[in-house]
């Protein structure tokens, strides 16, 4: 999948937070797509005409930016791109969850990607989430994961969107079916923007596979993990830190290829 | 203290400027706290209920911003959090200048932290300063060092704050004691973000130290400096250039631990 | 150059797009220069007014940032600063368009720095381009090149600005003069900020040769492209990818000096 990606150079459109954003274009670029951000509501539906698809992540949500999240993914939908959610710390404020209500209502998105506790709060169920991160009783583990995986589904059948929950354990979902991926590292909570950057790629992996979503889904969360990996080995062999793991994690991001997927890759049908 | 830290991980508020915003988030991730990041009126004080602490940084100051940093910085006095300032180029516009005014006259600020323009510009003295780095005649050496203890200490009788003072010589005053520390070095001034990266973790070890303050950021001040002493020495052996210089000192913030800062500290009461 | 300008530390407004401000504020620091980050309308021309040089660049552009730009454009033309402009994408929506045709009717220019579309955009010329990277049809060759002098000479005359034009090869023209420089690698294109980057430490040596703009361009385009290809020789030699290509960019520009330029740099006059 990644040698047609980088074949295709998808341009991807994101209304992403401030904090990531750099490690977002770099991460589309690395793995051969091409990044463009812009969030002014005078121009986005511009910019995404020109796009082949949309990325919106409400990490940093600013009011003056809901209007041109709703305009962007309106249009995005009218010229049929693969639309992607990350409801980032949805649980944190009432902003966050009251703008993600009115964009599940307002835009059709193919896919929405984020912790566990992220999904709970849109299932609109208890959850203790302290902010970004998953709660740490909302862990997805080998006992509890069957009777999640169910309640997913439901939010799949919901929403329409394929479900992408990322973890120590990931798991991706749509109405019938579902993946489980064991790649990854805990090392990559300890840099910022894995997840986000995760979002922006496997928004670029939709493009070209838009009748696999959920295949895509499952393998640019595999790459990602894998990635990490090995960034995680060659951080440990040369006794460094998270700034070098996040160093590597780019370079291995835009060295990947096939042949390597096929030794790291390890995704499970459920 | 960091040991602490790394159990007690706190999430921190941060509103903070656009430029470093990624470089603070990855510092608290590397010493063990979690950053959450968000600046509209309309969640600040969502956002902030949920964390630890709360670190408010006006450079890229935006007049949106200013009403979300006076509800946050009362939110978390309400909840008693620890609340730190950083005055980013106080002396290069009156906009910076008043809002730091106001932010002073209605949110109490546990911590000051600055180069010794923007403490000069705070007590309302002659400043020459140039922007966000600190005025040439301004810098503190061995020979100064006690005459600007004494206005420091002033300072922060009148704010109620520790005051913070980096530079060549780093300086930490309350009312009644002084510190210096003597870590650090010059290079790191050849990367944006060292200062904002220090009073990101230095708001984390607040949380954690609330009854010593002084201490806390003491020792945090020693830890960025030390830190920054071992990237250079990295980069040094390398032959690589200032981008090392940064990937490094985010590794060692990441590896740095109490027996390292036992044998690398190097702080002295005055 | 490198030398004086290192002497000299001039400080540089950069009004500039959010996804590459840091990498920005890295390079003015790398090669000796200092950074200053502010956008909101009520500070700009204090902020200028500090400042030997300004940037304007639009990637990332909010319609509350243009009456900001306008302002310090015009207190940086009073106080005869260079000033230099990067169209980012200018092509990509009406907003852009619009925004850079009032900038270019309030406020003079002394370069102004893109792609070839970009270029092809502001002599409102039937361009293809898809956002923020040149179009393929728009690639400059050893074979078109002199008839695409002509015509960029045309846009300086009408501008009264130095043009600079980035590409696999590179050309600057003013009315009369063209340079044509032949540094860098394609790799480059594949982490952001690259193009940002150039534009900041442009405007940082623009204000150290007031009366050679076109020299000075032409040496910081050959600079930053044998940084690049240095870069790419380290990231190669040690089997990494597009993460270390960026640390060593930023290591190359903070170690390069004026010895290495001699040994490097590719520049002919046309």
């Amino acid at each position: 999948m990644i040698k047609q990606l980088r074949e295709q150079k998808p341009l991807i459109h994101c209304i992403t937070n401030k904090v990531t954003m750099n490690d977002c274009a770099n991460a589309l670029l690395a793995v051969g797509a091409s990044p463009i951000m812009a969030d002014d509501e005078a121009e986005v539906e511009d910019i995404t005409s020109i796009c082949q698809g949309l990325l919106i992540n409400i990490g940093t949500l600013n009011q003056a930016t809901i209007p041109a999240m709703l305009k962007a993914g309106k249009k995005a939908n009218e010229l049929q791109h693969p639309v992607l959610l990350d409801p980032v710390g949805i649980g944190a404020s009432q902003l966050r969850y009251q703008t993600v209500k009115q964009l599940l209502q307002e835009v059709h998105f193919d896919v929405i990607r984020g912790n566990i506790s992220e999904m709970k709060a849109l299932m609109n169920m208890h959850t203790l989430s302290r902010g970004v991160d998953a709660n740490e009783m909302d862990v997805l583990t080998d006992e509890n994961i069957d009777e999640n995986i169910a309640w997913l589904q439901q939010l799949s059948f919901k929403t329409g969107a394929v479900i992408a929950v990322s973890g120590a354990i990931d798991v991706i979902v749509d109405e019938k079916r579902a993946v489980v991926i064991k790649n990854g590292c805990c090392e990559m909570s300890q840099i910022t923007g894995t997840g986000c950057m995760l979002s922006a790629i496997m928004t670029a992996f939709c493009t070209t596979q838009p009748d696999h979503l959920l295949e895509a889904c499952a393998y640019v969360t595999s790459l990602m993990g894998y990635c990490g990996e090995l960034a995680r080995q060659k951080m440990i062999e040369n006794h460094l830190g998270t700034g070098s793991l996040r160093v590597y994690l780019m370079d291995y991001l835009s060295m990947v290829n096939d042949d390597m997927m096929k030794e790291g890759m390890k995704i499970e049908k459920r």
